[in-house]
């Protein structure tokens, strides 16, 4: 076994991904403290069931369990981070009104979502606690929205979902509630054929309204043919206006409706929402409202957040994050030393050359060196 | 068991602390860059015999180990990043010159250091690859100490060691090398009741000297004190030797030498060095030579570098990372919405209060308000 061999679907990042990452994670923390956003930062670590309380199964399956020697216990290796802050806010903070908070860390996942996916990310994001209304929902997508624009991603599609449909379908025929995974599963990937299935023996308002689910997707309009086509219930009018609302006030993407995208639905509550960019298939950030998180850790409050996989932004992100650098000598000369001093303490990136070596850094373009002309030491273009 | 207990010697970094850390992680990052050194993010997680290679059997137990479901072999969770590092610069990047690299990630404990030590670190560091001259321990010494002063450590005592000094000695006296981690455990303590004990049986050259080093500790004039009272092997007169061109040349620090400080020394070949702040009792930030690691690898390099953790930096720096920020109203309002973001863009905090809510983040202090006068909005003082 070579020692250099690294687990399947797991990989060093290298100099100029690495510096893009880092670049990329400085623009969006930044804004998200620009919004008012404070930092957290949880633990890799913690009890197995403190991780899990409000994932459902897969997070279950997708986390890594080891042992506690100081307490026998079984440690999980988190797989998601929104948890986490939701502990932090019901139970630590504890504060009464609203809070606004951000992170950005690795978590690990037990098995790679496809062939060629990572088994660590590092996932980034925002959450607000305290606040029910709308404005939570907006302020939170225009976050989203305005990080991803800061990553260069322009165009992005908006797709906004509301699991307060699904959950009235199932209020009103409890018999949906036992069909559990296998139909969220067959509505987020739009299989009518199976969803036919799986519906024939419910009564026929929700049978034909889960069916019509699917094809409830598109621009805004559709919103008007899903009041036509849904049961007139009033937490169903509700969250059709809602994202009515959402779709006409938020600002730079494309809004799209999709009733049916329910992923992440295990502690999802209200409006949901994932964003695309042209050339990727799957989602590039996502979010949600999940109100009943912190119930888990002593508080239900009122919450709405979004993440995305900063490793995932930066191999599609086309800023870059190369710079030019001077190249100087090694001497023992007390001017050359202030003078590489000087220059690193107004922002250049300034590299000695050790004696005896070729310098060529992938990640820095020598444009300029530092030479001593009449007894001082001055930067001349290469 | 309460769901928000977190395991013993594990804790989740709040706002005003993780602002803190951030802060002073950019700053280190930027001046390591400033140095040249390119950024790079091994995993947390890599197979166990490839982050135990260099270690010693004190790394095996720190290390947490876990069963990968793909491979059914057993991952470890790193707790050191530095031989990840080399096996970067030994097999990936390959490179034939001088290859600086930097990093800052989370480590893991199984046990903690000491009582109220944490289990989970940022260790953050600098390596410098490929140059054996002492050069590359002069810089990287130079930049540990600029990275502390970034850190607004000022007076900060540099203490220097050679692993040479004690490889020379047991070359001289191979019954020395069985005393194994029991030896540098005694002269790291300075213990010297147990070092009479352990070297009774050596060769009195030997012996004596061992005796010696706890009390070779002081200026750069123990160089000569050792000169006179160590064996005369040419090793051990370079060891020295370097040692006294680096307190020479170092600057910016209190120069201590200290012969029997040999912590680490399981992967360490040359030049080791700490740095000390008054009222801290424990190094602040510890590095040296470690020319061997890279064979692990398949490559053995001249290597030298350091790292400390921004967490117990950041507890003792004394910067402040609290900003100002301006509290603005929540409208619909396209002229609010626009000037809201345009203060984001020029780098303001910008907190829209949300109806109905009271804002007081700990994190942010609202110096200043969002108000509309005659049409235009306007930042006043609050």
């Amino acid at each position: 076994m070579s020692t250099w061999l690294l687990p399947e679907n797991i990989a060093d990042v290298l100099p100029s991904e690495a510096r893009k990452i880092e670049e990329l994670r400085r623009r969006l923390l930044d804004r998200f403290r620009a919004y008012g956003y404070e930092m957290v930062m949880p633990p890799m670590l913690e009890y197995l069931e403190s991780l899990l309380t409000s994932g459902g199964s897969d997070l279950n399956l997708r986390t890594f369990k080891l042992v506690d020697q100081l307490s026998g216990r079984t440690l999980g290796l988190r797989a998601d981070i929104t948890p986490q802050v939701a502990r932090i806010d019901a139970h630590l903070l504890n504060r009464q009104g609203v809070t606004r908070l951000c992170y950005a860390g690795v978590v690990l996942h037990t098995r790679p979502r496809g062939l060629h996916a990572t088994r660590e990310l590092i996932q980034i994001g925002a959450e607000i606690y305290g606040h029910a209304g709308l404005e939570a929902d907006l302020e939170i997508q225009q976050l989203m929205l305005d990080a991803l624009r800061l990553a260069g991603l322009a165009k992005v599609r908006l797709d906004l979902c509301h699991a307060g449909v699904l959950a009235a379908l199932i209020d009103m025929e409890p018999a949906a509630a036992t069909l559990g995974e296998a139909l969220y599963d067959a509505l987020a990937g739009k299989d009518v054929p199976r969803l036919v299935e799986l519906t024939a023996h419910l009564q026929p308002a929700v049978r034909d309204a889960l069916r019509t689910l699917p094809t409830l997707y598109g621009h805004a309009d559709v919103l008007d043919e899903a009041r036509a086509r849904l049961p007139a219930a009033p937490e169903i009018a509700r969250a059709l206006d809602d994202l009515a609302f959402l779709a006409a006030q938020v600002e730079g993407a494309e809004v799209m409706i999709d009733l049916a995208d329910l992923r992440g639905y295990a502690y999802h509550s209200g409006v949901m929402f994932c964003a695309y960019v042209d050339g990727v298939p799957n989602a590039v950030a996502r979010g949600g409202r999940y109100d009943y998180v912190g119930e888990a850790y002593g508080r239900a409050r009122a919450a709405t957040g979004f993440s995305l996989d900063l490793r995932e932004i930066a191999r599609i992100s086309p800023i870059e994050a190369r710079s030019s650098a001077i190249l100087a000598p090694w001497q023992h000369d007390d001017a050359l030393r202030a003078s590489v001093a000087a220059l690193r303490d107004a922002g250049e990136v300034v590299i000695q050359a050790l004696p005896g070596h070729d310098h060529a850094p992938d990640e820095f373009a020598f444009d300029r060196v530092l030479v001593e002309e009449g007894g001082a030491w001055l930067v001349r273009p290469r």
